[in-house]
């Protein structure tokens, strides 16, 4: 198949999705969740198979570790493969968001509008070496009734194949009841070629959203050769204030956590600010847990000068941790044990500081104060402002969403950790009895619009559709 | 100023709204109203010299009758302008969308995660000759707490000018409260040139989102030159299906309304599907009423022949009115008082045909039959699906929204009639009091996250900010 059929099968995929049930949904995820577990064993040989062949990239140099990481399927003790499972039924155990009314209004009587929850309509998901993203895309696609056209990574291509080849074997065997839309076969397609996706971001007339998981020159390619809205983000460039009255205890702990629990993440701090205030008695010991923690410190002068002052790096090995920092280091996503420091004087500076150099993304204020902190929070334009917490918590399963589609730093749509209302929008219903515009207006006969809140309590009952 | 310094200086703006408070706008809208209804002379003789120089441009062939009458700001009466204060005061009276909070969640003991309606941050409103837009969307943008930078039509510089300055200057003049942040001057501002234009539409850095209102070309282009996301239509080709059970009066009241009640419109219906079997009985009376509104048909093959055999066109200047439709009606905007038709054989067949020819705007079936009712909403990918009513009705106005910034034919973020809340996104607030990610999963003093809803009621009581 071209591109362009792809693309049109998604988009009549789509079109039929719109009156699949949920009973339905449901019905082809548990057979989903079979189907994987019929095909563990050749799932897992295809996945070996991508390894060993990775495991030449990274010994050649041309794949990094973390990447190679990210490309298991299986796990030491088979824990991967498990989560993966586990995977497809929390995302059938989310309530469906298709169909829910949330917003319902009489205009005149007999002209009643609803706002509907509908799917977005066809997602375009191109990620990197990590496989186990075909099976949670595809579930909440499915979920969402959205039609989906996948694309992974080349390393992991013969795990993507198996896992795709599982997903739309189990749509074509999921029983049809009687007087049913079939499920269409299409709703699940995977191209393998960056040609074919060259010509999927062109389609803006059958592709509706572009998600994009993985590099940010990936997602930067992206974003800037499509029409088509990308739900992502580039950057993740997270930063951690402490405030003048930030507690020593919290501060360590949220700051280490943030920059050692997983630095390759977008979630993961690559800017400490601190206020000058707290130098010594707050930043001093914050700084003495990362060296520790094998943290590289890319201080500015004044960091740089505590830091000599409080003698915490005189071992040479230590020492060899700490570096004077560059402009560059504060627009940088070093998705490394790395982290740029700088020194503030006030709380205003912190924000201006963030809201010029981050990626909107997640960024925290560790202080006592209230006052101080609700101001950072409204303060500070990005998609999460925590609160004496570490920004790892910026994620899908941590904020209870049952699974993730991505992290968007978008300001329209879906911002955050998106779940499955990210992969929908919604329509307006309008139910008439033959009514004009030209019945509504001043002058004689004419009609006044009503504008009454229709209470949306049972609503759903009412509007069966 | 150039026009990276507007920009700056725009998202400046921007994050000091983030602080401004609901009685802060309130008092700002007022004062606007106030300034406007001072200076109305000269605003009204700043738009009768546009307007003079517009009616050059009209008899030289330079502008069409429609833009012409786009650009007056008085009306007969002074209606218009009456309607344009009204407007201050309508965005006034709509509850203020910031600060509500639309989830709570209780992650852990000590762990709640919110998230908070925001303003989107920035948006540049780019329209055609119809001044009024200035105080509609400087209104909107200041209720939402966004900074708005203005791009009219050149024919009306001299109106908006005055508009933009009259609002300028009621910023300025609100009085600040002790202790409140003052209100930002240049939360609204306003570019002149095309090439200031140009610029802008590449500062995804300090610009979240574009508006366009104005011809398809303008959006367009506006599409086709930017990163930013942008909220509008290039195209309504909005269709209306006469089903097998349309009820003849219905249909001809909505389907006339459509198309002639303001045919420059976007919502107006552009082209008539008819089921086969619906012919005579209703689409030739129908075909009828149009022709007397001044209708000119453009008619597939077999609506052609059923005009001829009833012989409703004999008259010759009728006659004049009836076309053979070209394939490429069916996918055109004629914003004049044209239709096209196709005959369909089925239900199925008119929602392709929509799904496949629309705009994905606004799109009606007349029909008795509540279940073929249901599945062409269903079906239909379209903003507005309606049942018994004209395609008029797709309008902030009419669905009681206050106030419209414009109407999205887009998939993400706000779809259709788009009020205050196509203005607005979230974010996420974390209240911790020091927690990691590592404090959480399978192990030895571990926790469990609990993802309980806090319930929505007064919780805004509770969360001051």
């Amino acid at each position: 198949m071209t591109a362009e059929q792809v693309a049109r099968s998604a988009r009549e995929a789509s079109n039929l999705l719109q009156t699949v049930t949920s009973a339905q949904k449901s019905a082809v995820l548990r057979r989903i969740k079979q189907v994987l577990e019929e095909r563990r064993e050749d799932i897992i040989a295809a996945n070996r198979s991508d390894k060993e062949a990775a495991q030449k990239e990274v010994e050649a140099g041309h794949l990094s570790g973390s990447l190679f990481k990210r490309l298991d399927i299986e796990g030491a003790g088979g824990e991967k493969f498990a989560t993966l499972l586990q995977g497809v039924d929390d995302v059938d155990r989310i309530p469906d968001p298709i169909g829910q009314v949330t917003m319902a209004r009489r205009l005149d009587d007999g002209l009643d509008l609803y706002r509907v929850v509908c799917p977005v309509g066809v997602c375009l998901v191109i990620f990197e070496a990590r496989p186990e993203v075909v099976v949670n895309i595809a579930c909440l696609a499915i979920k969402s009734g959205n039609a989906a056209i996948l694309k992974g990574g080349k390393e992991a291509n013969q795990t993507n194949n198996a896992l795709a080849a599982a997903i739309q074997h189990a749509i074509a065997t999921t029983p049809v009841q009687e007087g049913q839309t079939p499920f269409p076969e299409r709703a699940v397609q995977v191209v393998s070629t960056r040609d074919e996706i060259n010509s999927l971001l062109d389609m803006d007339r059958y592709v509706d959203i572009v998600i994009p998981r993985g590099s940010n020159s990936l997602v930067r390619h992206i974003q800037n050769n499509t029409r088509i809205p990308v739900l992502g983000h580039a950057d993740g460039i997270c930063s951690t204030y402490l405030d003048t009255s930030a507690d020593l205890h919290k501060a360590i702990h949220t700051v280490v956590d943030a920059k050692t629990h997983y630095p390759a993440a977008c979630n993961s701090t690559e800017t400490l600010l601190v206020n000058n205030t707290v130098l010594e008695s707050v930043f001093v010991p914050v700084a003495a847990a990362l060296l520790k923690a094998g943290v590289r410190i890319h201080a500015d002068s004044r960091s740089l000068k505590a830091i000599e002052s409080a003698g915490i790096a005189k071992d040479p090995s230590i020492a060899a941790q700490v570096f004077a920092a560059t402009d560059k280091d504060f627009g940088h996503e070093f998705t490394d044990l790395d982290i740029a420091v700088r020194v503030v004087d006030s709380l205003d500076e912190a924000i201006d500081h963030i809201n010029s150099h981050g990626s909107k993304h997640t960024d925290a204020i560790i202080t006592e104060d209230r006052a101080s902190a609700e101001w950072f929070m409204r303060r500070v334009d990005a998609a999460g402002v925590y609160w004496n917490a570490s920004t790892r918590f910026a994620d899908g399963f941590r904020y209870g969403f049952g699974a993730e589609i991505g992290v968007s730093t978008n300001k329209t749509h879906a911002r955050g950790p998106a779940g499955l209302e990210g992969l929908t929008i919604y329509k307006y219903y309008l139910f008439g009895n033959g009514q004009g515009a030209v019945d509504y207006g001043v002058g004689e006969g004419k009609h006044n619009f009503l504008h009454e809140d229709i209470p949306l309590d049972n609503v759903r009952d009412k509007f069966v559709l």
